[in-house]
């Protein structure tokens, strides 16, 4: 035998699979293929589409950052929130009620969404983020790790945010940190924030501007580099 | 029993689970774990490699503005068409003949997609999207919902379309409305079309632009803000 | 009988799904529903997370450029490599020794990646790409076919990287040129490298540039068009 996880398959489902210790209420839906690892707890009224995967462990690189933080292998499912087909959350992340996280979206560990926010299709939130509530996030958006989203922020489709102004030459110590968008801003289509930038409350960023100083509240900034327009 | 799909187990490939009244004729070609939900007509000859879902229902956020059209069940898939490895077809979709969707690429509901055209590996033609025939649409594209895709058009990798001014603001009653795309024209590498743009027949746009204006056809252009090479 | 691949149920692990001649040993870990082709070869103590998939063929357009290569059937994942939850190898690619290929990444028919590298959540690596030893390539970013990456170099989110320059219209003959990042160098966020662009060593692109000359070794460039910052 070679080591295989403690996967078991389960009746409850067509191709479900469970690890140990992992609860499921009687009123989640299913796809098919789903595979939930030891210690999800899914909440009532969940539904987990067509291949999707939680709990599964981190795979870090050799020199990866994002081993800092501690084990964590709880992985919670908020009630009535949809996974959709294909999407990995990764053992510690904890995502909130009534949310989405959409097909082909990625969730990693320590990361928590708030309620009634969308992580879109393809969509990633990397380890040890903050996301408010009703947060919408769209196709293929990428927020980095270490980053704060408030509460009602919208980042449209392709946007980048980054935490390394080294680029992937830190010294021993210093600390990653990415992007603050306060309540309510909106971050256009393709635009690329630097590390630690925070965009203010309700601050618009225009598509594919490139953001790489600070946005005061309420500003509508845009181009490459990204600047106030009156 | 928790509320499971209507997913049979099938023993016409290793890991296929079967809806009901699926169309699907013995020529077609199967990969592993294929999921086809209720509704779905495959074409003769057609390829489904392994993992790809099709005909799932579509996950909606709370506030999504995709639920305005119609439920729509049945999803088609022509003739001598690939749909790749956890690639994902909504419920609804339509995909020409001698088309490739590829892997990890997802096509959403009321989207029809001509003969002969490419979703590329991880891209996204959202929903309520006219794409013609003979279309390439490269890595990563994304073609928001309500665009309009001519014949022919090239789309390549990271493109963004978008579709919404307000970025997540509309009053209510305000329609979405993408770009249209007219028969031959190209589109960069990261270039990010604002809503509603026009681009003209065999118009080129230059990878990295920013597309605020409607765009001549036969013209070139470049740069953030995107203007017209002489 | 439909046309089912060769693929048997294996009762090593939950789900999996083995071809003809597939290499693995003992000591090699497993998520659910894993898929590996005929011809697979996987190293010691390799990991590989649910539902990812190793050798499947090729999906291409009609009108694909990469069919242009001999068919390459052995797929090989080193040692101790960790393919992600969701991943997609395609039949011929090779991955070295301790490399990490993300959940939901691909890597084509044809590249070879060094030792240690990294190929991040959702990255692509295109065909006949040369990678070298401790790259790291972060999520979403594009690596097109015929480039090539040297060891070291550092490649950020949502990165770009082309090959056509004239988007889909290349006469018959004309081959695709990719980019070559020399060793060390650093490509930040977003950014997007014209076709057959040289980046020389320990150069550094800043997020947001797109980059259409070649870069000298150790400059820093930025902008759209991207300019030497001296």
């Amino acid at each position: 035998m070679s080591r295989a996880p403690e996967l078991i398959p389960s009746d409850r489902a067509p191709g479900l699979l469970l690890g140990e210790s992992v609860e499921l209420p009687e009123s989640v839906e299913f796809g098919g293929n789903v595979v939930l690892h030891a210690g999800t707890r899914v909440g009532e009224w969940a539904r987990l589409q067509d291949g999707c995967v939680i709990g599964k462990s981190v795979a870090l690189g050799p020199r990866s950052s994002a081993a800092a933080g501690e084990a964590a292998t709880t992985t919670i499912i908020g009630a009535r929130t949809t996974i959709g087909a294909a999407a990995v959350v990764v053992a510690g992340a904890v995502v909130g009620e009534r949310c989405v996280v959409a097909d082909q979206a990625h969730v990693r560990e320590r990361t928590e969404i708030g309620d009634e926010s969308v992580v879109g299709r393809a969509a990633s939130v990397e380890n040890d983020v903050r996301v408010g509530s009703r947060v919408r996030m769209q196709t293929g958006a990428y927020v980095t790790a270490w980053s704060v989203v408030e509460d009602e922020v919208f980042i449209a489709p392709g946007v980048m945010l980054t935490n390394d102004p080294t680029a992937g030459r830190r010294p021993p110590g210093m600390e990653l940190r990415g992007p603050t968008l306060r309540r309510g801003c909106r971050i256009g289509a393709g635009a690329v924030l630097l590390p630690g930038i925070e965009v203010g409350e309700d601050a618009f960023v225009a598509a594919g501007a490139v953001v790489t100083q600070d946005v005061p509240p309420g500003a509508l900034v845009m181009g490459v580099p990204a600047r106030v327009v009156p």
